[in-house]
């Protein structure tokens, strides 16, 4: 370009350069690669290429734009702003033309490589770069004297107007192309799906003439016990609705394991396993279409997240392998399906899915989801994700390197095995607290917002029905800080206690939480059982994640992240009393939400992201704890609340615990400790 | 290599060089680009790598050949001789080992692209490079410290063993392959598909430990009239069963244009034709896996040759553009699919199907595959292929450049609008004599070997029922051989030609060629109507083919090949006394047989000419005789038998035609004519 050329720059980008006297704005932005949507190729109907040019004098820049540096709002831009309104002070880019030096703002929302905020608290964020954008083409017509298909000629006509590689179509697709082509009079609107994975580009769908979306994707977290999917606009990466149900394999098992021995004890087992969890899925997808009030065959991806268990089913793999060692997988890496293969039916048939690549035979699709979500790879301090669910998946890292685990904690948990337990849902204890000098509880129950010593609670509570997750870790620690369990998870008797809520049963006691038996509920008691699943589970994952700290060869680590669903219910302070988690200030432990459905969004959202999972999962180092030999000593010594060896400073700091000890066969030892309390 | 290591010399290819002493001949073949295949990667399991070492001395080699040029014949090749045979001489490549100076022969059976000669009469062969091969490997066990999928490390063993790209595999492969690793002991053979038109393989099958297959093709050759299939072996090339079934959409519509019209007609016309042609697509299949008593999973490829409409009807798409100006494609492009969507699913699952490109509106992937087959790209002589059906289709070209249409004959060659025509059936007649002194026909019917005048042939031919395509043509062309219709078509009175044959029918005539009514049999004419439709659909020919002779500014050409089934029958002579074809020395006409179905068959075995006709097609330049001014002209002149201006110089050297006359309003010249004669 000549230096008497316009000079142009791009805010925010800072991208600038000299143009030709006329230049269209969006070209001169495709010139200088300014990130600036265009979805019909500069015909002046999406509107997406919108910028607002700033005048007056720029030292910045070193330039002063006069009000005569773009052409004049010419007949399109004006009846574009008649008929749907362009906001003041914006121009098309592609039809005002630049006359001289100009400072031209690129709004975000002109942005095709836009960037999505996350979450309020957090710094990082996504850029949309999603696999399928719809592209406006004009198609040249057939001539009989150089004949070539339609498609050929679609594909010409991309390649020219776009820049892309030759793309196919599904059958379906290529019989409606033709009418297509001529009812919009040559103009058309493809979905064209880029997949990262995938050579050749693909035509999703076609519109005719200019067709202005916005494409939806669902993000899948297909879960043990749930599904939950969210459906985002695939231009601005917005959630637009959110779902989830049970899944129905649960009929065939409560947890992993029962169903893996499901599938080996029946002929049909998995099959039929695989054809549920495909028919839920497209009634998900079903659902959350016509709550987001979208037509179906707008949504033309899906992502998917899950447990290496519930990946095989989804994918109709028998899950046999996984049961024993060494949990080989079918496959590892990440998959680019068609959606449908997935029991996507109810969507754009021609829907493509991407299924997140697993880390290990214990350590799923979600764990790869969670680190996508939490970037421990990024991290400055040593990170410890937990994902707790049946299974604990952690991530133990910094930008130095990444451990991963799984941790088989059993489902205490998630209130099973526990003898008043039941699923979180209305009804069920989720807060406890016990006054340490009445050992008098309260707590809160879901659904309702008040304390059960508060007035109104037990017309605004209704029935007491058990004690969740939650309820039971909070019950447990507030047990021990009340001083009605003792280090090794006893409980005391009445006697011991000072508390008649302390009742025998057998040859141990049981602390009664709520006594619903005057208006026929039930008895909710923590037994001495409750406490030894919580501490199985409890050891399990405090293990697991010892393991990875002799791996990475530390003693303490930086902070925590709880990740799931109920990492979200968790109280850190009552998790670390019980010593779940290794031993860090309490205001160093955060809940991450569900960040595997977040790592699914993500993933939608972005090739960028796809590619990088598929990189981090590589990179991960897996550790299998089945068969680590320090596995069981860790095991053991993690057995006692908080535990039997690590200090837990920190926590002594906030909270510190009763010395008592309820062994009625006590030793020396023990007998002195209690004395010195 | 050192100048002292073992001279290797392989016949017949004659590639030679040196290798360390001790190299396996398998491993010195791979080294020096040498066509030796093998299925088990070395392991002396499948034997394809066998070698006949040649002792002596070769004087044109340079070398003498001692018998220790070879390491001797070692257990596993003893095991193998005594399990399976090992001709006499052979060696197991991947066993034996290079000691000394050696010529080898690579026998036809061991050579991987082995050349298939195509028919004894051609010296043009195919090299079998089929897109599906067996691969035996032996896959790395699952290792839990470092899991990866199973599928992963199958591929990184096809890399390492057969330097094949990663693979991907359909759902439900991925299923059994858990099974299958298991049950082989990490050694399994699997069915790698890798079509020229695909970047990443496919894994189609995989079976346990050694599979020795082979695997099979389908060359389908689908006809508005019949679907014919050849089912290829894709070791060898080798036809293995073949066979045809009428198309089921002829319910819908005799000719192609009468199918279009039922699509627009209907609103589910174009669905229900897929339906009935997919539905047959896979009955034929599986039938002819039942002939040829295979496990219809073996077949795993199949190639699809069609013209236009079958071609859209086939992939689900609506012809009804096909049917006016431009005559507009939906694809043009040879198509990679999976051949379930074409309806064949009734072979392996997860085949594949690949479908040659058309050449225009009217020309289709069979004429294509015509191309294909008889390479008129490389004749050093001009030739015009003739494929002759509802449409005639037809190539003129040589090594400079090649020309393609179509023209539209109608039905007439095939039987219909004829009145007393039938297709080609047990008692049609299908040849044809008239003695030229008293004008008496003999004939011979389809399923009969004897001519009707010579003795048992009213017993041999049963009830004569009709008259076919063939039998018409010969019919007509004895007729003006004969005397018994003129240079303008018409049929002489039986005063005029002074047979009783000839007997009036209105204001025209018809000549009696068999006359059943005696035993309640039908009355067998051909009348004037019958010929005024041969003479419309000669005239199309002809005028189709002088279209191409214009465009490639010739006058005349050096020889003609007639095509198709009906090509097959055509009897050259009767055809140019007819004028269907340019005049050519007789010898200069050969059929070719079914070419499409030949084509086919090529691009089954060989990905190296579906990329062939891929660039032929582009390079073949198109013309549309519906909209070409001189096509009317070349039509009116070539309605005269044989033509109203172009000599026939050639056919009057062997049959000099009468020069009669029967417009009984005759012109002064015609008169003048009539009277010279």
């Amino acid at each position: 370009m000549a230096d008497t050329d316009p000079l142009v720059i791009f805010t925010p980008s800072g991208k600038r350069g000299r143009v030709p006297v006329g230049t269209p704005v969006l070209e001169a932005a495709r010139r200088l690669g300014v990130d600036l949507d265009s979805v019909c190729g500069g015909r002046g109907i999406c509107s997406k290429c919108q910028v607002a040019p700033a005048y007056g004098s720029f030292p910045k820049h070193g330039v002063t734009v006069g009000h005569d540096a773009l052409s004049p709002v010419n007949a399109v831009e004006r009846r574009y702003d008649e008929k749907r309104g362009l906001k003041p002070g914006r121009r098309l880019g592609c039809q005002a033309r630049i006359l001289g030096d100009v400072v031209l703002d690129v709004p975000p929302e002109s942005q095709l490589h836009r960037q999505v905020v996350r979450k309020a608290a957090e710094v990082r964020a996504v850029e949309m770069d999603p696999a399928t954008r719809l592209l406006m083409v004009e198609v040249a017509e057939p001539d009989m004297h150089a004949p070539s298909g339609d498609l050929e000629r679609l594909n010409t006509a991309l390649a020219a107007q776009w820049d892309t590689p030759p793309a196919v179509a599904s059958l379906p697709v290529l019989g409606r192309l033709q009418q297509t082509l001529r009812k919009g009079g040559w103009q058309v609107t493809v979905a064209l799906h880029q997949g990262h994975l995938d050579a050749t580009p693909r035509i999703l769908d076609v519109w005719p003439g200019f067709f202005e979306g916005p494409l939806y994707g669902l993000a899948i977290d297909l879960g043990s016990t749930t599904i939950a999917a969210h459906l985002a606009d695939l231009t601005t990466g917005e959630v637009r609705a959110s779902a989830g149900v049970m899944n129905p394999q649960i009929r065939f098992g409560e947890d992993l394991m029962s169903r893996v021995s499901y599938a080996m004890m029946n002929p049909c087992g998995a099959v039929d396993m695989t054809t549920a969890v495909r028919s839920a899925l497209g009634d998900l997808a079903k659902g959350i279409a016509e709550d987001a009030a979208i037509d179906p065959r707008l949504i033309v991806e899906a992502t998917l997240v899950c447990n290496p268990v519930m990946h095989h089913l989804a994918l109709g793999i028998d899950p046999v392998e996984l049961g024993q060692a060494p949990f080989a997988l079918a496959t590892s890496d990440a998959l680019a399906l068609d959606a449908a293969d997935l029991g996507l039916t109810t969507i754009n048939p021609a829907a493509r899915a991407y299924v997140l690549p697993l880390i290990a035979g214990h350590v799923g699709a979600d764990a790869a989801a969670v680190a996508l979500s939490e970037a421990p790879e990024k991290s400055d301090d040593l990170v410890l994700i937990v994902d707790v669910g049946t299974n604990a998946e952690m991530l133990l890292g910094d930008r130095t390197r990444v451990l991963a685990c799984s941790s088989p904690t059993g489902p205490a948990f998630e209130g099973a095995q526990i003898s008043s337990g039941q699923r979180a849902a209305p009804g069920a204890i989720e807060r406890v607290r016990i006054d340490p000098a009445t050992k008098e509880p309260r707590y809160r129950v879901i659904g309702c917002d008040l304390w059960s010593d508060e007035a109104g609670f037990a017309e605004a509570a209704g029935k007491v029905t058990g004690i969740c997750g939650s309820g039971i870790i909070e019950a447990v620690a507030e047990m021990r800080m009340a001083g009605l369990v003792d280090g090794s998870g006893l409980i005391g008797s009445s006697e011991a206690t000072g508390t008649a809520r302390c009742i025998p049963e057998g040859r141990t006691h049981a602390f009664v939480l709520h006594d619903g038996r005057a208006t026929s509920g039930p008895l909710i008691k923590v037994t001495q059982g409750d406490i030894r699943a919580i501490q199985l589970a409890k050891s399990a994952l405090y293990a697991g994640a010892r393991l990875l700290m002799d791996r990475m060869g530390v003693d303490h680590i930086d902070r925590v992240v709880l990740a799931g669903a109920f990492g979200a219910h968790i109280s850190p302070l009552h998790a670390m009393v019980l010593g779940m988690i290794p031993d860090v200030p309490l205001d160093r432990v955060r809940s991450a939400g569900n960040a595997a459905g977040t790592g699914a969004r993500i993933a939608l959202c972005s090739r960028a992201a796809r590619a990088l999972v598929e990189a981090n999962v590589r990179r991960i180092e897996k550790i299998e704890t089945a068969v680590e030999p320090r596995f069981q000593e860790h095991f053991v010594a993690a057995n006692a609340l908080p535990h039997a060896t690590d200090p837990f400073l920190e926590l002594a700091k906030i909270a510190p615990l009763p010395k008592v000890d309820f062994n009625t066969g006590a030793t020396d030892g023990a007998r002195r400790r209690r004395r010195r309390s």
